[in-house]
């Protein structure tokens, strides 16, 4: 069990804790993961009733969420609940919220563990956090205080680096808690026990027997009702730099020596920092953007836009393990496909030069396809490895099989949110699917390194693969994306 | 397509033709594999007519096959069929079928090609080819002669010696074609394929990765109607001695350096000289037999009899490849399940002390398992692997998750007989799936280092797993059976 802890949220009426916050509360509580000394104050500028507010966030669960309520659970949840009207911008409203946690704590209602929510932009971090030490609310003592944060971590290494220092002034690096909630998903969780607490993936995770991989992100949706914000960050910053470089590094990090969170971050950091940068001569020719052709009519969105909604690219990895082999990502908006997969794609036996046990010559069938490893992250969760095995008949022949396990088709199997694991390790204290300073520092590094205005912007139609050119980028390397291989559909795609 | 050429069976009112090689010269047509110039002599001692004969043989399709019959096929094979009938105990009758076979060919009716399928007792064997090749039947020239004969290759290496120089008198080592119906299964066939056609066993295949391999081939049936020899034979010779140690060459051997027949035969040589032969010693340790209750019950079984009709061992193969692993061997009549399978159990990952690319200490989640590969040939043909995968909850646990491919699943497959595939097989001149002289007299080394005086005979139940002692020859070294493994049923096998 978890110590009891205190839950402040700044930004309370906002859709993050309607729709992920609250409903995630509820489900740790129906699990059975919560402590009784568990409490929330959610601040928020409106003028609101304890009644009304808990209303709001009832009817979020309901509209926003696929959830079962549970009775029990939600009155947990609303019971341990109050809302806390103040501005955040206003320096004296920190002495009523102290005051408020101060009489609270003394009379032994709530504990003085205390979690701090900033579910507000970034640009007002550095600020709450300042006027919250300045008004006493972060005090040290037998109690622990604890600071979470979400992308973006500013919009350069620069701006990241002013962010932290202002957030460090207060908190130690062990306190903040930077939530990617992809780390959260049950599959990229999977990816570490898939490598690690089986015996026959990790003597393959190697260049001597993987050909490439794909770690894909792709959207159904267009820009929403984020459009300023979107518009003003794109496709590389929204997603390149947090989602698909931490699902890249948890890929291809090399084994830890432990489960300890550090020495999983070190190795993450270890492999964040062998990526190989990208130079003025070299960007064109292994990135790429793209816009889906209605983007430039959403609402906010400027006619005359660049931002692009669309990232293809190949990127290397300098080190023993991976020196050789394209890692090739791909996200997008309003593409034709909500899809999330990691794609590990062998050699063929006639390529591995020299494996360990054997140097034999393998006699390969024509028919033979490359063993290909899928790990899927949504919609459907699962794995699927591709194998060469007899065709069933008489003849000599091979042909492909795919064998999987799907995970989300399991009966009575509700994936739980990211923010229920997240919430909890913080609870913990376990900041292992968090993502460290140094960690956050090379990825913006490594993105620094795309001059954007090198890249080349194609448009692509809504509802389709992308621009074409994402497709050529593989084709010149004779190579194709797995998540658009439409074969097992009865569809083909033999015009890219 | 094949060369043309006449079949001439020996043995042609036996059910072998019945049961087997006519409706595998059925589907062989149906399929469009059968030369125009095929001819089939089937010779019998009876007085049946043409007609008669062919009806018996119509009869035992239906019967004793599932085959749904294709007019055309069947009138192909029934016109190209002619009934011989003579003793081939009398000298005098072999002139008969040599100027039959003679007016054939020179009319040009007859392919000069033949193929000779002794399908009678093995006794017979030498006493046929010799008067065949004393008669002329057998001849030289731009022709060429195959002989096609099933186990038992004699009962010890000694009579397999016997009986194989009298044959070798008149055919050579590449005429002779020595059937072993396991190589033609579909699953096993498969075996070669899993290994050498993807990347990612092959590296595994070893010893740094494999904890123990297990081949299983359990039986319903009792002893049937094969009474009188099989209580002379008994299971070692009947099964283990081919099946079985053939199964575990194909699944042990090196990579062959090409898919040349004698490359492939030369790896299964080598493999059946590393077994590790068993002394006074140590073969009370390591075999054990068992003999199903009612066995001395069955209609023509001595009241007295100790054959067995169950074995059990454990034996190590020494090579640089799988020093350290044991191989597990189980087969027996009258027990409770169907099944012929070869498992193999990996190691677990902190067992694994060195790895090519890493030396890495893995901390192994308490709940993980071993990962499991099953190659199932019958009935159900398929692979599956057990794999260690997140726990779908928030909680840090591993579940174990079953990848599966069900080959005999697919819509509209029907495995082919093995005999189809090795009838095409002797057509084309392919030996890859007959067993050599060299690896016969290696197999029969082995089982004569078995001295079967020192086994210890347990009964078990009709209709059970087998004997306990088969199941502590395993739990004595930690391990257990996995084709007993009914955790996926529902049952539970705890008192094992």
């Amino acid at each position: 069990m978890e110590d009891s802890c205190t839950l402040i949220i700044f930004g309370g009426t906002g859709d993050l804790v309607k729709r992920k916050l609250v409903p995630a509360l509820h489900q740790l509580k129906y699990e059975g993961l919560m402590d009784e000394g568990f409490n929330l104050v959610s601040i928020g500028r409106r003028n609101k009733t304890q009644a009304e507010y808990k209303q709001d966030l009832f009817d979020g669960m309901v509209n926003y969420t696929k959830l079962l309520i549970h009775e029990e659970s939600w009155e947990f949840v609303k019971n341990r609940t109050t809302y806390f009207q103040m501005d955040f911008n206003k320096p004296e409203d920190y002495t009523l919220l102290r005051n408020f946690l101060n009489s609270k704590v003394d009379s032994g209602e709530y504990s003085p563990n205390f979690m701090f929510y900033l579910a507000v932009g970034p640009e007002n971090f550095g600020k709450i956090v300042n006027l919250m030490d300045q008004n006493g609310i972060v005090k040290d003592g037998n109690n622990w205080n604890r600071l979470i944060i979400e992308k973006p971590f500013g919009v350069d290494l620069d701006s990241a680096k002013t962010l932290n220092s202002e957030i460090r002034k207060v908190f130690k690096e062990d306190q903040i808690f930077r939530i990617d909630h992809y780390l959260g998903k049950e599959m990229i969780q999977n990816i570490t026990m898939l490598r690690f607490q089986n015996a026959i993936f990790e003597p393959l995770w190697s260049n001597k027997f993987i050909d490439n991989v794909q770690i894909v992100v792709s959207e159904l949706d267009g820009v929403g009702s984020r459009a300023g914000y979107y518009d003003s960050t794109g496709a590389l910053r929204d997603m390149v730099q947090n989602h698909l470089l931490q699902t890249l590094a948890i890929t291809a990090m090399d084994p830890p020596i432990s489960n300890d969170p550090d020495h999983i971050r070190d190795v993450k950091v270890k492999l964040m920092s062998e990526l190989v940068l990208y130079s003025d001569e070299t960007v064109a020719d292994n990135v790429l953007f793209g816009q889906y052709e209605s983007y430039k009519n959403e609402l906010n969105i400027p006619h005359d836009s660049k931002t692009e909604t669309f990232v293809a690219m190949k990127l290397y990895i300098d080190n023993e393990k991976w020196r050789g082999v394209p890692f090739y990502l791909m996200t997008g908006k309003k593409l034709e496909e909500k899809t999330a997969q990691v794609t590990i794609e062998f050699k063929f036996p006639k390529d591995i030069e020299e494996t360990c046990s054997t140097n034999e010559i393998f006699s390969l069938n024509q028919n033979s396809a490359a063993n290909v490893l899928e790990i899927k992250i949504q919609p459907r969760e699962g794995i699927s490895l591709r194998l060469n095995t007899k065709k069933p008949a008489v003849i000599n022949e091979t042909v492909v099989a795919e064998m999987e396990y799907c995970q989300s088709c399991q009966n009575n199997f509700n994936t739980p949110d990211a923010y229920e694991k997240l919430l909890l390790d913080v609870m913990k204290g376990d900041s292992t699917r968090f993502t460290r300073w140094d960690e956050l520092a090379l990825s913006w590094y490594f993105i620094d390194s795309i001059n954007k205005k090198l890249v080349p912007l194609y448009h692509y139609g809504d509802n389709s693969c992308g621009p074409t050119q994402a497709c050529i980028l593989l084709k010149k390397d004779d190579r194709k994306w797995w998540h658009l291989n439409k074969m097992k559909r009865g569809e083909t795609h033999e015009n890219l």
